[in-house]
């Protein structure tokens, strides 16, 4: 079987750029993207550091923005700088955990990066997912109970611990195999191991 | 004038990459290259680390070693891991801001890098760095005593005063005009925008 595992972040604006891009792309090698919604929070405390390392690291972050805007126009995609950043995304990334296995999860993902990365609106935000679930037909109020039971809860923890012990250290990550690539430069060259 | 700035060092192994390709990747587009030798270690310096963030953040680090490997095989180019890393480069850089503006300075480069990370050796170091000189029919011992001068010295700390006045926070970094360009992975968008 070809696949590759797609560990990302709905803060992480390299992650925007991935979760766009990685659905028709996989499709085009026939390759099927396993999703795996993670929080780079507890991954960037556990190196010591309290937030983004492009808000503690002020020269890298300014020219991270001027990168998005470069990397946006040469894959079409829509940019709006965050008027927050990182933003919040536990709510967001519980419903994605959720939904890893089912077919709406591409769609529901870009939606939720779209909302963070070009409209610059909050995401983690109870009425925000629900509008997101309801606007592709999917039972809302069910999805999103699942999401917040302390069995879901427990998991989101829990896959956020496996991607610390498999030495991911920031998103998007993608796995062949056991093959680590990090970074959405890397998205193509991952494609092509896992089709090869 | 179609130019490119390149600002790099010899102890980053992601500027080996840029410095084995830039020569013909930029001669193909019509671009002209201007050398710009720095040292990272003021720069990280700055930023709190006392060496590189290869070194100071593991899981990055072991990546990272993964990644040449792959990279290198990708462009076609000799790889071997560095038993130190970052390694000394004051005087190769030296030698560089000297030579930068010289027919010689990409290929005395390429070889200072393929010392580094593909034959493993130090580079930090006067009967090396004469070596390749002499091998490249340069006059060795002139060129060495113009790079230690104080003059040289000096003309050294103040292009990494300037690289950090930019906003350069790490090497390769690539300026057209007065946009900026990070790291190996955007080589080819930064010729692309320089040719246009």
């Amino acid at each position: 079987m070809r696949e590759i595992e797609f560990w990302f972040e709905f803060a992480s604006n390299y992650s925007y750029l991935s979760v766009m891009r990685i659905e028709a792309a996989a499709a085009e090698r026939g390759v099927t993207v396993r999703w795996k919604p993670l929080l780079l929070g507890p991954i960037f405390r556990s190196l010591g550091w309290n937030t983004s390392p492009f808000v503690l690291q002020k020269a890298k972050g300014e020219y991270v923005w001027t990168d998005m805007v470069r990397q946006c126009r040469k894959h079409g995609l829509p940019w709006q700088r965050p008027a927050e950043f990182p933003r919040a995304s536990l709510l967001p990334a519980r419903v994605a955990l959720v939904g890893a296995d089912q077919p709406w999860i591409g769609a529901y993902c870009r939606r939720i990066m779209l909302l963070n990365f070009a409209e610059d609106r909050a995401i983690d935000d109870l009425h925000t997912v629900a509008e997101v679930l309801t606007q592709l037909q999917l039972p809302a109020q069910q999805i999103l109970d699942a999401a917040q039971s302390d069995a879901s809860k427990l998991k989101l923890r829990q896959q956020t611990e496996a991607a610390q012990a498999k030495g991911i250290f920031g998103a998007p990550t993608f796995f062949v195999g056991d093959e680590m690539f990090w970074g959405d430069d890397r998205l193509d060259d991952a494609l092509l191991s896992a089709s090869a």
